[in-house]
């Protein structure tokens, strides 16, 4: 329903449960993608993100608090259809030499949308006012952003090396 | 099924035909999302990038002819939740200053997921030997790449101020 007083804190809310409930998602799919990957690399690629995206987890919470709102998740139908192609990979991709390449893309995909919605979360948060959830945002944005780099340079090297 | 003979050259035609599919999401996404942008530099921009988009499904169509494929969409349920996501903003935030911002918003995830994709394609083509398929995939990149530049030059302007 349409509600013509919706501003820009209601987005943010709304942008917030949205990755909130996509962190969520992509702590559970980590351990999956640690336990399929062949390469030792890219395997202790998911295990030290799980790691970071726990961190990551906590400070969303602490946005929810400066905001008084309780930390609640809103289903994120990008983020399950990232998971769900992911998923498709692992199953399809099984066994072969190109797995970590599949797993590598699938993953980087999953970055992406992250980096853009803490992209778009920390200018919300700077055109509001909220200092610290900026900071937080930003450190949040910082790390998904190494991650793909990371990422990039196992796709660049090894990983597809092996598949072709 | 998995199957262990699958290799990178799968994964590629695969990943073609994923944002081949994508794209053609997007082309019809765009007439609506320009339609109901308040701002007229967003609306323009929305307009331009669907031009812009039409000279990417033709270099994707070239792809499929380089590696003697028919051009061929599969479903991507990523970008589906997307474009969803896009949707359900329209709709919740129809009227509202906030609705702009959103929208920049629901356009950045996508650009990002093309990002992502074609960045992947386009290391998967360098490492597969195809030349001219690597200059074609890292065209639609450089302009999904400037695209995003472009709503993140507009989220920082004038769209978010009047949606505070």
């Amino acid at each position: 329903m349409a509600d013509k007083g919706k501003k820009l804190d209601d987005l943010f809310l709304d942008t917030l449960k949205d990755i909130y409930f996509a962190e969520k998602q992509i702590l559970r799919a980590l351990p999956k993608m640690a336990k399929a990957a062949v390469s030792d690399d890219l395997r202790k690629a998911f295990e030290d993100h799980h790691g970071e995206t726990e961190g990551q987890v906590q400070r969303l919470e602490r946005v929810f608090e400066l905001i008084d709102k309780p930390a609640r998740g809103k289903t994120c139908e990008a983020i399950q259809g990232l998971v769900e192609e992911g998923k498709e990979i692992m199953e399809d991709f099984e066994g072969s030499d190109a797995l970590d390449a599949g797993l590598v893309s699938a993953a980087q995909a999953v970055e992406h949308y992250e980096i853009a919605r803490y992209g778009t979360l920390k200018t919300w948060a700077q055109q509001l006012g909220l200092k610290e959830a900026v900071g937080l945002l930003d450190k949040n944005l910082q790390e998904e952003k190494k991650a793909d780099e990371l990422l990039n340079r196992l796709a660049m090297s090894s990983v597809n090396k092996k598949a072709a």
